[in-house]
C-alpha cells in the first residue's frame, strides 16, 4: 500500500465536518479506529504486532528479542480541532518506509520496528506523551491513576473502556532495552526548512520550556465613577506585560506568548480585581530562558508598582533543554548527507515529542518534515506530498543505514 | 428611629460572611427582608404605605392624589458583594428627613413620598433600574417577561415566589403624574466632594456612556514552535488598545475601561485565534466620548493591522447625556446655597441611576454626600456619619423648600 493509500484511508478518521479539524483523543472511538488501522497495516506486511502493558502499539520485521533495534514511529492522536500531520505522518511514513525498504531489498542486520505510541497529544488527560512516559517509567503509576477526562473518566477506567488491561501499566524497562536507536519523523511545526529550502531536516535538541502564571491583583471598582488616578487597575500592567515579553523574545531570539487569561469579576462596567495570566516561553538554551523569563517579570514588577497592582509570579512547570543523542544525529546527518550530497540543516524545536521523553533511556533521533506555512495544532496544518516522499526516502535511508551496522 | 438605629438594623441584612459585601438581589429573601423593614419604617411614622403595580414601594406623608409631590428614595438592593451605602444610603436618609422635618414643625403644602424602586442594581437578571423602567414606560412587557436569572427563572416567575403578582406589571403614568419633583440622595462613586472638600453635591447630568466590544481575531498556533514574525496574535493588539483606552481617556478627561475578556482556545501553549474585550467609555458630554472611543478604535485597527489581526467593532449599547431638570437643581443650589452661606458644588457622574429614568418624565434631581475614597461597589464602599448626617440635613431642607411652595 503506497504513502498515498495510506494517507487517504487515515484522513476521514476523526474529523470534524464543522471545523475541518480532528479530534482523535486517546482511548476514544476515534483513537479505536486509528488503532485498528495500525494494526491492519502490521498485519498486512506480515510484521509481528503486538500491544504493550500501556497501550503503545509495535510492529515488527524480524525478532525484537534479539536487541539492538531499530525502531521509528509516532503517534496517531490529535489535539483538539488539530491538522493532519502531527503524529500520523511520522507513523505513514514508517510503514511507507519499510515497503521502500523491502522494494530495494535493503540487507537489514537488525530488527526494526514501527511504534505508535499512546496518548501524546494529552488532549483528554491534560498531560502529554503518556504512553512513552509510562514506558520510560517517567510517570508513576499513581500519577496515572489519577488522571481524569473533563468528564471525570479515569485514564485506567477509559483504558479498560478501549479494551485494554489497566491493572498493566507501568515502567517497561525491558521492551526498552530492546532498542539500539530510535528515530521519529514529524512535521516541523515551525518554518525553518521552509526558510532554508530545505525537504527535510534532523533535530538538534528539544527547546527548555515552561509555563509561569502572573497574577496581577488590584482593586474592583465601577469603571463609571472612579477617577483614572484612583484606580489600581490590573488589566494595565497585565497589556503592558503581554508587550514585555514579545520584546523581550525579539531580543533574545526566543519565544513567548501569553495565550490564556482569566479576570475577575470579568465584567464590562467593573475594573478587575483580578488578571491572572499565563506565560509560555521557550529558547534555545537555559540561559537565553532565563534572561527572557527573568527580564519579563522584572517589566511587570515595574509596571505593576507603577498601577499600585500587586503581583505574584508562579513558575507552574519547566522542562529542561532535551538534547538528542550526539553521536546518532552524527551518523544521520552523515547517511542522510552521504547520499543527497546537499548538507541537511539541523535544528532546535520548541515542541515536546515521545522521542523527548525516550531520550533519557535509548539513543533517540528527530527527522522533521517541512511545513511550508509552519501552522501546526490547526486544521491548516500542511506538508506537501513531494516534501512528504522526500521524508519518505530519508527516513529510509537512516533506518537502512542503522539496521545494516 | 434615628439615622443611626435605622442604619445599624439594614447593615445586616444580605451580608455575606466570607466577603463582606451584600448579596441584596431583586425578589430574594435578602431583598424581601429590605422590602419588610421599608414597611415597617413607613408604617411606624403613620405613613401610607402602598406596593405600586411594578413592585415599587411607596410611603406617603399627606395624600398623594392632590399631585405635585415632592418625592425622595433610592433603592435597597445591591450589585454582587456591592457596598452599605449605593442605595441604603437614599432610602434611609429619606426616613430621617421626615423625622427632621416633623422635629422642625415644617409647614409642608404638599404631598410628601419616599420610594423604593425595585431591582436598580439589576445583578440578577442583567438590566439595571428594572423597577423604574417598568414605571416609567422605558422597558416593555415583552421585554420584561425575557428577563431571565443565572438559573434561568424569569423576572414574573422571580415576582411570583416572592409575592407580587406579576400580572400587573406595565407602565404607570397616572401615579408618575401625582410627581412634582423628584430629588435621589446617593452616596458619591467617585472622589469629586473628597476632593472640593465638600460633604453634599448636587447633580448635573449623568454623562453619556456606552459599552463598545473589540473582537481581534488572528491565527490559532502552536506557542512553542511558531517564529515570532509568523504568528498573528490578537493578544497584542488587545494589550496595545488596552493601553491606548486609558492613554485617550486621560488626554480627553473622560473614563475607559477594558474590565471584561474572553479568549479562545485560552491554551497556555496555543497562540489566541480570538481575543474579545469589551471597551466601556464614558464622558461628560458626547463629543468627547466619541472622540475617546473614535481614537481608540483608530488606534487599535493600526494595532490590528500591524499584527496581521482582523478587528470588528460592535457598539453593544448606549446611553445618552441625561441632563437634569435645570430649574429644579437651580432650586436646590439657592435652597442649600442661602442655608449654609456655602457654594455647593454641582457634579457629574458616570453612573445611572433611577433618577437618570425617571428624569425623563418629571422634573429629577440627585445630591451627592461624599465618599472618601471614590469607591463603590465594593464591600470598601464607605461614607462617615457626620458627612451622611449633612447629607440628611440638606435632603431636609430640599425637601421642605420643595413642598413649602
Amino acid at each position: 500500500m503506497s504513502f498515498h493509500s495510506m494517507w487517504a484511508e487515515l484522513l476521514p478518521i476523526g474529523r470534524s465536518s464543522a471545523s475541518g479539524g480532528y479530534r482523535r483523543y486517546a482511548w476514544t472511538g476515534a483513537d479505536t479506529e486509528c488503532r485498528a488501522w495500525f494494526k491492519a497495516q502490521a498485519e498486512a506486511r506480515g510484521l509481528r504486532y503486538e500491544v504493550d502493558r500501556n497501550g503503545n502499539q509495535w510492529a515488527w520485521l524480524g525478532d525484537p528479542g534479539a536487541g539492538d533495534a531499530v525502531v521509528t514511529g509516532s503517534h496517531l492522536d490529535s489535539v483538539p480541532d488539530g491538522g493532519a500531520f502531527d503524529g500520523p505522518l511520522g507513523v505513514v511514513s514508517s510503514f511507507a518506509a519499510l515497503d521502500e525498504l523491502r522494494a530495494r531489498n535493503a540487507e537489514l542486520g537488525k530488527p526494526l520496528g514501527i511504534v505508535n505510541f499512546g496518548d501524546e497529544e494529552g488532549a483528554r488527560f491534560g498531560l502529554a506523551c503518556v504512553g512513552s512516559r509510562l514506558a520510560a517509567g517517567r510517570l508513576t503509576l499513581e500519577q496515572a491513576h489519577r488522571l481524569t477526562d473533563g468528564d471525570g473518566v479515569s485514564l485506567p477506567r477509559a483504558m479498560e473502556a478501549a479494551g485494554h488491561d489497566p491493572e498493566a501499566i507501568g515502567p517497561d524497562p525491558e521492551r526498552l532495552a530492546r532498542i539500539g536507536a530510535f528515530v521519529e519523523l514529524h512535521v516541523e511545526q515551525g518554518r525553518a526548512l521552509d526558510l532554508s529550502g530545505d525537504a527535510v531536516g534532523i533535530a538538534s535538541a528539544i527547546w527548555p520550556h515552561g509555563r509561569w502564571r502572573f497574577d496581577f491583583r488590584g482593586e474592583a471598582n465601577h469603571a463609571g465613577t472612579t477617577r483614572l488616578a484612583d484606580r489600581r487597575d490590573p488589566m494595565l500592567p497585565y497589556a503592558e506585560t503581554v508587550l514585555a515579553a514579545r520584546r523581550e523574545a525579539r531580543l533574545a531570539g526566543a519565544v513567548a506568548t501569553f495565550g490564556k487569561i482569566t479576570v475577575e469579576p470579568n465584567g464590562v462596567n467593573a475594573i478587575p480585581s483580578l488578571v491572572r495570566g499565563w506565560l509560555d516561553s521557550r529558547a534555545a538554551d537555559q540561559d537565553t530562558l532565563d534572561t527572557v523569563v527573568n527580564a519579563v517579570e522584572q517589566a511587570a514588577r515595574e509596571y505593576a508598582a507603577t498601577h499600585g497592582v500587586d503581583l505574584g509570579v508562579v513558575r507552574e512547570s519547566f522542562t529542561p533543554v532535551v538534547e538528542f543523542d550526539h553521536a546518532l544525529r552524527d551518523e544521520l546527518a552523515r547517511i542522510l548527507g552521504s547520499d543527497t550530497d546537499l548538507k541537511v540543516p539541523v535544528l532546535g524545536t520548541g515542541a515536546g515529542h515521545d522521542a523527548g521523553i525516550l531520550s533519557g533511556t535509548v539513543p533517540t533521533a528527530m527527522l522533521f518534515v517541512r511545513n511550508p506555512t509552519g501552522v501546526s495544532h490547526s486544521p491548516a496544518e500542511f506538508a506537501a506530498e513531494d516534501d512528504c516522499v522526500a521524508g519518505v526516502l530519508a527516513l529510509a535511508d537512516v533506518l537502512e543505514g542503522l539496521a545494516r551496522r
